[in-house]
């Protein structure tokens, strides 16, 4: 107990330089929630983190950074696939609020943020928050809780400047939890 | 744009190992929150990041991990005090729930979590919140904003086995968010 840690030092797994396209451009909201589901699958299946993809676009589409959920792997709470995916674009543009002091930037997650990543987004510094899966699908069809949120969060968001856009592609980000569970359900 | 960012590096200043004795029993709430707010002071003084300091315990008063806010320095909107001392208190046990199989942790924070840091207080697998300043001492003192919380945030945590406790050595946690005005308030 007597030595201090000092470093946190967190990845993402082998297989996301390989399998996902960083040329292309991510025009639409379906292309930009079909990526953080695709992500999403590639991590159950491949079992490397939790049901959960997400990826950072600017306004006209190009990729920044993805995320997936690494938080079995890595022994750690706060690596949600949103949380991986605002750091490694933070780190990329070194600005600690992607949109300051210019750009506009999106995020695209499979699922619906949890507590966690939803304070996330109020200091990401996104325009654009694009959602697969609700809540109530993670809880229908996995055991993870998606937290305390405010009552209004939606509305919380857009009064921050953080335009919300939900059920995206939901029925395949739903899918993704019932591969989950066929797996077994091991790795979150 | 074309390569994607795959890894997240974080620390802690050099000067924390150094001022912090890791070696010493922290009894009560009192010498918790006085190590979280000395944290934040120093962290002010010597220009590494924002005014904001935290800890995690044992239920004895063992040290865990420390950590100050590294938002500016690290380009990192999640670097933040609290999510700096959890991810380092997990990486040092190697768990990503601390509490989970066993043992009891104890939160110090010098300032009321923000949304974010809110959210990760429910994932993390601590017992206990100790918390210096109000959100209105920090919205008063500073610029900074703490975001938008659930209603009754402390009685979703006190649900969820966290017990809060409030307004630890206030003054002195306000003292530092003065101070951090005199110099300026540059760093955050």
């Amino acid at each position: 107990m007597h030595t201090l840690p000092s470093l946190v030092n967190l990845s993402l797994p082998d297989w996301v330089e390989r399998e996902v396209d960083a040329t292309r451009i991510y025009a639409d909201d379906e292309s930009r929630v079909a990526l953080a589901i695709q992500l999403a699958q590639r991590n159950v299946e491949l079992a490397t983190g939790g049901p959960f993809g997400a990826a950072v676009f600017t306004a006209e589409g190009k990729l920044v950074s993805v995320g997936v959920n690494r938080v079995v792997p890595q022994s750690c709470s706060v690596a949600h696939a949103e949380m991986m995916a605002y750091m490694l674009a933070q780190t990329k543009l070194q600005r600690f609020r992607l949109n300051d002091p210019d750009g506009e930037f999106v995020l695209a997650t499979s699922a619906q943020p949890c507590c966690q990543c939803y304070g996330a987004t109020v200091w990401a510094g996104i325009d654009e928050l694009l959602i697969g899966a609700r809540a109530e699908d993670v809880e229908e069809l996995t055991e993870f809780d998606e937290g305390p949120l405010p009552a209004d969060w939606v509305g919380d968001l857009e009064r921050r400047g953080v335009r919300v856009k939900q059920d995206i592609l939901r029925t395949q980000a739903r899918e993704v939890f019932v591969r989950y569970r066929q797996l077994g359900g091991a790795n979150y």
